[in-house]
C-alpha cells in the first residue's frame, strides 16, 4: 500500500491530527531532603488497587499518576495537571515527588525497598517474582507511558482512500504495526533528544557498571529490559502473538504483561483481546521523566510524539521488518550510551528526518506550535540543549540529586500555593474545582461533559452521577429548584409550614404597587425585584418611607424585572446555612469589606496587606476577593470621617462596604459551632419542608441567645438552590468545612461502606 | 364600642377591604329541554363525597360547586369559572344546569326525587330523615352560600384601635355577632334587590300556596325554614350554642346543621370548634340563584356583599339585639312576599341605606366598583330592573320554564366553545389550564402559587404535589432537566448509550469553527446556536455548503449565543414522542401550514376557511394557530407558482411555510397508533438513559416500515424538559392523548388504587 499518498488525499485531510491519548506517569515519594518516603501511601487518597487515576507501582512509595483517555493533548495535560495537584496535597506537606527516572540514593540491603501494599494477592505476589527476577533496584526505575491511539475518522477516512486491503480491522492493525515497526527503527532520535537519565545515584548499580554519563540509562540495555533471549516479531499481529506466547511458555516471560517493549500493542486491558480485536492502541514506554516538567512531560514533547507517529506511517520501511526494527534497537542502544554533551553519531540522519518531518507538516498541512523544529534543531546542533544535556549540565555545578530536590521543591510549592485550585480547571467556578479535586482523591472518574456550564460526569464503578456547578445534582427535584428559583412560591410554602418569612406582597404593576403605600408606610420594609439578584433595584427602608420615596423605589425595581415585592424589613444578622440531606454542614458569618487598624499604617496599606492574602483575588478565581478603594468606599470612609491616608488606631475595625457580599471584599467566617441547635433545626426542617436536599438558606436572626420559638426570633429571606461551597471551605475565619466532600459522599454512599 | 370611631382610625384604613370568601352554588342537572335528570352524578368526577369543589347536594342530580377560600372576588370569580367548565364538560353534552333556584317541573311522586348516591350512610340517613321532615321537593329549592372572613390584619387593626375589649378573642366574636344581627336586621334590602325566586313550577307546592308571583319563595315563610319554634339568640356566642343545643334536645332539630338560618356562625367545619375557637367567619346564606349569570351570583352582588357587611359593622344597632334580629325576620317576608314589580314598602328606608352606604364608601376611602350605587338606585326606582322583576317580566313573554331553558343552554354553549380553556385562567398556558382542569375534576385541590409563572401546587389529601408548567414536577431530578437544557452534554450522554445523534462538534469562537470547515464542507450538516430556541439562528445545508455560506452561517448562529453547535443533518421526518415513566403516551408529527383545494376557492379563502376552526386562534391561547398570509407565506406560494387568488385544484396540498411549527399554523397529527414498537422503546430507551421520567423527545426517522436496529434508521434531534402537552390533547388530525391526565395520575398513583 502506498501510505504516502493515501495520507496525502483529500478525503483524509480533515482528520489527520485526530486521535486519542492517555498518560502514566511514575515517580517516587521523596521527603522535602529528597530522601525516598519510608511512609505508606497516602490514606487520604482511595487505597482501592483499581484507582483510576493515582496507584502504586512497584514500590509503595512509586506514585502512579494515570489520566484518562483524551481527545486532545490539551485536555492531557489538564488532567495531567489537575491528578498532580491532587497527588501533592493528598501526600501533605512532608513530602513531594522525585523528578528523575532514576531513583535517589537506594538503601542499601535490597529489602528495604517496600513492595507496594496492595489488598491483590495476585498483584503483590507478581511485584515479588519481579523482585527475584530482576532485583528491586531495577524495579525503581521511573517513566511515562503514552498510550497513543489514532482517530478512528482519520482510520476509517484512510481506509475508503484505499483499496488493497478489503478488511478494515485487517487495515486498522497493518496502520498501527506500520506505525510501531518504524517508530521503534527511529526511537533514537526520541532517545537523543527526550533521553534524561544519565547518571544513577548511590546503591542503584550493584557494581559501578557505567564509568561516564549517559544520554538515557532506563532506555539503555542497562535500563528496564528482558533479557536477550526475549525477541517478538512486529510482522503481522499472529506472529506477534505467536512469540508472546512462545516466551511465555518456554518461561522467558511469567506473563505477557512482562514484555518490556519501548512500544506495546494493545487490543484492551488484556493480551487475549488482541487477538479478538485486534489492535486498538499503542503504548509507547521509552519515556524518560523529563525532570524540568512538573508532570515528567512536555506538550511539545507529546506533540512530537504524535507527529513522529504519523511520520512513521507515511514513512517507507526496510524490506524485512524483523531485521528493520533489530536495527533500530541497536541505534537506540549506541544512541543511549553516547555522553549527553556529545553530538550524536547519526547526526547527519537525524537533521535528514526533522527537514522530511517538517516537509511533512507542510505537506499535509498538519497544525504546528512553531516552536518545535527551532527547538528540535537546536538540540540537534547543540547536544547541551537535550534534556539529558542539560540535567548533566545543571548537576556539574552541585549534584544531581541536589538539582532534584530542587526541582522537586519548586513543582511542591507550585502544587501547595493556590491549595483551593485544581490545575488544568482553573477557568471552571471553584466549587467544581474544589469538588473534582475530592473526586478524583476518592477515586471517581471525572469527565467534563460542558466545562463552560461546569457539567460534571462523576463515574464510581457502574454508578454514574452527572453534576452541574458543584451541588445541581440527581438528589434535588426539578420542581423543588424551581420553588426556589421563585422567590414568592418558596415564601408562601414556607409560611403555609408555619415558617416565619418577611410579609409582604408581589405586585406586577407601579399603579397596585402604590395602591398599597398605607400597607408599608410606616415599618421597616423592602423593596426589591422578583427575580434579580445581586442587589439590583432593592431598596431598604429601615424606619418607613414617605410616598416619594416609596415611588422611586417602586420605579427602581421595576426596572429590573416585570414583578416586584414589597416586604417587611426583618432586624438581625444574617447567616448562611448549608443543609445537605437534613443535616446542617455549615454556618457562615459574611461581613462588609474591613481593615483593622494598628495604629501605624494608613487604611490603604492596610487594604493593601490584607489583599496580600492567596485567598484573595479577582473575578470569583479565590474563595475571597480584594478590597477596592473605589468611589463607594471613599464614601464609606468619609462618612464615617476618614480619609484613605487616616491611620486608624490600633484594633479598630474600618468599613470601607455597606454590603457584606463576598464579591466585594466582604470576609467569610464560619460559625457553624456557635450556632444553636435549635435555629439549626429551623433551617434543616424549613430545606424539608421546600422538599429540597441541597440548599443554601439564609436566615436572619435577631439575638441567638434567644430561643428559636421567640416570636419573630428569626425570618427566612431566602433559599439558594445554587448555593456557592468554596466560601465555606476557605472561609476567612473559622473552621474550613470540606462541603465538597460531604456532596461526593452523598452522592456515592458506597465510598463510606466500603471502607 | 363606638364602631363607627373605631373603623375611621386611621390605622384600620389600609386594612379595611381585606377578606376571605368562599361561595356554595346548587343548581339542578337537567337535560337539554330543561326536564330534570335521570342520570346518576357524572362518571368522570371523582365520586368521593368529600370532592372539594363539585358534590352532591339533598339528590343525586342537585350539584354543588364549591370554591376554595380565595383572599379576593376576582379569585373567587376565577374558581366559580372554572369549576363550572369542568362541571359543564364532565356532564357530558347532553345534560346541563338549571339556573333558577326553583326547579323546573318536578315528578308526581315525590319519592322519584332520587336521594344523593353518597358512600357514607350517615349522609344518606340525614337525607332521608330531611326527606321525611321537609319532603323531598322543598329540598330542591337550591342557591348560594356565601361565605365570609373578614382579614385578620383588618381585625387586629380594629383590636389595637379600640380598648374596650381586652380580650382578641371576645373582640373578634363581638365584630361578627354585630355584624350579622344587623345583616340579619336589613337583609329584606338584599331580598329586594336579588331575590330571584318569583314563581314555582309543577308540583313544587302539594297545594297551590301562592297566587301570585312574589319576589322570593325561597327567601320567604315558603322557603326553606325550619318550623317556627325554632329560634336562635345571636346576642353572644353562648346564648347562640345554648339555644341550639336546646333545640337538638328538644327534637325541634336533629342536628345543629339543621339549623336553617340565614346567617349561619361558623367556626370550622364543626359547630363544637365555635365554642372552642370562637366565630371564625359567617355563611350568608339568604341568596337566590342569579339566572343572569352563569355562575348563580355577580360579582356586583358579592361587592354588596362585602359592603354591606362592612356597613353592618359600622351602624348602630337596636337596644335589644334579639328584637333586632326579629324585626329584621318580619321585614324580609314582608318585602320577600311583595310582587315582583311592585316598589317595596320600604322604599324610603332602602334608599336611606343606600346614600349611607355611598357615604361610607367615601368616609372610608374604600374601593368603589363605579356602577354599583347607580344600578342599586335603578333597582330602587324601578322594581323590573330587580333580579325578581327582570325574571318575571321575560317569562311573561313566554314561561319562567322556557326563560330558565333558554338561559341554560346558552351556558352550555359557552362552556363547551373552546374546550381546551379553563374558565377563569384563560390567560395561564393551555396546558397548565388542562392540567388544572383534570385536577380539579379528580377531586384535587389546586392552588395557583404564581400565576404568572404558571406554578400551582395540587393536594389530595395531606399528598402535596407542586406543578410548573404543567410537567416540571417532583419526579424530575433536577439535574436529568439540566441535562436536556444542554445540547452538547444530552447528545454526549446519548452517545456513551449507543444511541444515535447527529455528529458534530461545539464552538466558542468564530475562528474555531471555520477551521473545521472540511470535517463539514462535503455532508449535509446544520449550524445552529447551542441554547437558543424558535429555529434563530440556524441554517441547513442539505447538499454540503461553499466556504462563504458556511462563514455566513456561522456567523449568524453566533448572534445568538456565545457557543455553537455544527452537526451533520439527518434526513427523514421527525417525530415528537412524549414519554412519561417509561412509556409513549403520544407521538406527534406537525407538519408546515396548508390548505387542501377543492378547485372552487382561492388560497385566501381556503385559509380563511381554515382558520374558523375554534382550535386556531393567536397568540397561543388556542391549540393551533391561524394560518398567517404575510410576506413569508406569499413568498413560499410564488415558490410553487402560486399566487393568494390562485384556485388550486381539488385535493392538492399547498404549504404556506417551510417550516412545521405550530405556532407559525402547522398542523398537529396524532400518529401514536402509526408508530412500530422499536421505535417507541428507542424513545422510552433514550429518555431513561437521560434519567427523565417526563420529556419530549424528537426523532428523526427516514422510513417507518424499517427496523429500528438499522444502520442509521433513526436520529435523536432533542430532548425537551418541558415539552407541550395542548398540542397531543388537541391535535389537528387524529385522537386526542389526555396527557395531563396521565401527568395527574402520575403524581397521585392513590386515585387509581382507590377506583
Amino acid at each position: 500500500m502506498n501510505f504516502k499518498k493515501v495520507l496525502g488525499d483529500n478525503r483524509v485531510k480533515p482528520y489527520l491530527f485526530k486521535a486519542r491519548y492517555g498518560v502514566e506517569k511514575e515517580s517516587k515519594r521523596v521527603d522535602l531532603s529528597g530522601e525516598l518516603a519510608k511512609t505508606d501511601h497516602p490514606k487520604s487518597i482511595s487505597q482501592r488497587d483499581d484507582h483510576p487515576y493515582i496507584q502504586r507501582d512497584f514500590s509503595e512509595l512509586q506514585m502512579e499518576i494515570i489520566t484518562p483517555v483524551t481527545e486532545t493533548l490539551e485536555e492531557l495535560f489538564n488532567y495531567l495537571a489537575a491528578i498532580h495537584d491532587v497527588a501533592y496535597r493528598s501526600m501533605g506537606k512532608n513530602e513531594m515527588l522525585w523528578p528523575l527516572s532514576m531513583p535517589p540514593g537506594l538503601p542499601e540491603k535490597e529489602e528495604n525497598i517496600v513492595i507496594a501494599k496492595l489488598k491483590s494477592v495476585e498483584d503483590v505476589q507478581y511485584r515479588e517474582y519481579l523482585s527475584d527476577s530482576y532485583g528491586r533496584r531495577k524495579q525503581m526505575l521511573c517513566g511515562v507511558h503514552f498510550n497513543f491511539e489514532f482517530g478512528e475518522d482519520f482510520i476509517q477516512a484512510l481506509f475508503n482512500a484505499q483499496s488493497d486491503i478489503k478488511d478494515y480491522r485487517d487495515f486498522k492493525t497493518e496502520i498501527y504495526l506500520k506505525a510501531t515497526r518504524n517508530y521503534l527503527h527511529y526511537r533514537w532520535l526520541f532517545t537523543y533528544f527526550y533521553g534524561a537519565s544519565p547518571s544513577s545515584e548511590k546503591n542503584f548499580f550493584k557494581e559501578d557498571s557505567l564509568h561516564d554519563a549517559v544520554r538515557s540509562i532506563r532506555s539503555s540495555k542497562y535500563g528496564y529490559t528482558n533479557s536477550e533471549d526475549v525477541q517478538v516479531s512486529y510482522s503481522s499481529i499472529q506472529n506477534y502473538l505467536y512469540d508472546l506466547t512462545s516466551m511465555v511458555q518456554k518461561g522467558l516471560l511469567s506473563k505477557e504483561k512482562e514484555f518490556y517493549s519501548p512500544v506495546r500493542l494493545r487490543g484492551g486491558k488484556h493480551v487475549s483481546e488482541l487477538a479478538d480485536h485486534g489492535i486498538k492502541y499503542i503504548e509507547l514506554r521509552n519515556i524518560d521523566l523529563n525532570p524540568f516538567e512538573p508532570y515528567g512531560i512536555s506538550y511539545e514533547q507529546a506533540e512530537f510524539l504524535h507527529l513522529f507517529l504519523i511520520y512513521s506511517l507515511w514513512k517507507d520501511e526496510g524490506e524485512n521488518c524483523d531485521e528493520w526494527v533489530k536495527l533500530g534497537d541497536s541505534y537506540n542502544d549506541v544512541v543511549a550510551l553516547e555522553h549527553p554533551l556529545e553530538h550524536t553519531k547519526f547526526k547527519k540522519e537525524a537533521k535528514d528526518i526533522i527537514d522530511e518531518m517538517e516537509h511533512l507538516v507542510n505537506l499535509l498541512d498538519l497544525p504546528n506550535s512553531g516552536t518545535l523544529f527551532i527547538n528540535l534543531r537546536e538540540m540537534l546542533t547543540n547536544p547541551s540543549k537535550t534534556l539529558a544535556g542539560r540535567l548533566y549540565k545543571e548537576s556539574e555545578k552541585s549534584s544531581q540529586s541536589k538539582v532534584a530536590t530542587y526541582i522537586a521543591k519548586e513543582n511542591y510549592k507550585k502544587s501547595w500555593e493556590k491549595p483551593y485550585q485544581l490545575s488544568g480547571f482553573t477557568d471552571m467556578e471553584l466549587s467544581t474545582q474544589i469538588l473534582m479535586f475530592d473526586a478524583i482523591q476518592q477515586g471517581i472518574k471525572v469527565e467534563v461533559l460542558d466545562r463552560q456550564e461546569q457539567f460534571l460526569k462523576l463515574q464510581l464503578n457502574d454508578h454514574v452521577e452527572y453534576v452541574k456547578n458543584g451541588n445541581m445534582t440527581s438528589k434535588d427535584s426539578y420542581i423543588s429548584t424551581l420553588i426556589m428559583e421563585n422567590k414568592t412560591v418558596t415564601k408562601k410554602i414556607l409560611q403555609q409550614h408555619g415558617f416565619r418569612v418577611p410579609e409582604g406582597e408581589e405586585f406586577q404593576t407601579i399603579e397596585q404597587a402604590l395602591r398599597s403605600y398605607d400597607l408599608f408606610s410606616a415599618k421597616p420594609f423592602v423593596v426589591k425585584p422578583k427575580t434579580t439578584n445581586y442587589g439590583l433595584g432593592i431598596s431598604i427602608f429601615k424606619e418607613g418611607a414617605n410616598y416619594e420615596d416609596y415611588q422611586k423605589a417602586i420605579t427602581l425595581a421595576f426596572k429590573e424585572d416585570s414583578s416586584i415585592l414589597i416586604e417587611e424589613f426583618i432586624k438581625g444578622t444574617e447567616y448562611r446555612f448549608f443543609v445537605l440531606d437534613e443535616k446542617v454542614y455549615a454556618v457562615l458569618l459574611r461581613i462588609p469589606a474591613n481593615v483593622k487598624g494598628d495604629s501605624k499604617h494608613t487604611i490603604r496599606e492596610l487594604v493593601m496587606q490584607k489583599n496580600l492574602d492567596p485567598l484573595r483575588g479577582r473575578d470569583h478565581r479565590t474563595p475571597l476577593e480584594s478590597i477596592q478603594l473605589g468611589e463607594l468606599e471613599n464614601l464609606m470612609l468619609k462618612s464615617q470621617g476618614y480619609r484613605m491616608d487616616s491611620i486608624p488606631e490600633k484594633d479598630k475595625i474600618i468599613y470601607l462596604r455597606e454590603n457584606s457580599n463576598i464579591s466585594t471584599g466582604g470576609d467569610s467566617i464560619d460559625v457553624t459551632n456557635q450556632i444553636p441547635e435549635d435555629y439549626k433545626k429551623i433551617a434543616v426542617d424549613a430545606v424539608a419542608a421546600l422538599g429540597v436536599k441541597i440548599c443554601g438558606i439564609d436566615l436572619i436572626i435577631e439575638d441567638l441567645n434567644a430561643p428559636a420559638t421567640n416570636n419573630n426570633a428569626y425570618g427566612i429571606i431566602e433559599a439558594n438552590f445554587n448555593p456557592s461551597m468554596y466560601m465555606h471551605v476557605y472561609p476567612y475565619q473559622g473552621e474550613s468545612r470540606r462541603l465538597t466532600m460531604h456532596i461526593i459522599h452523598y452522592l456515592f454512599p458506597e465510598l463510606l461502606q466500603n471502607q
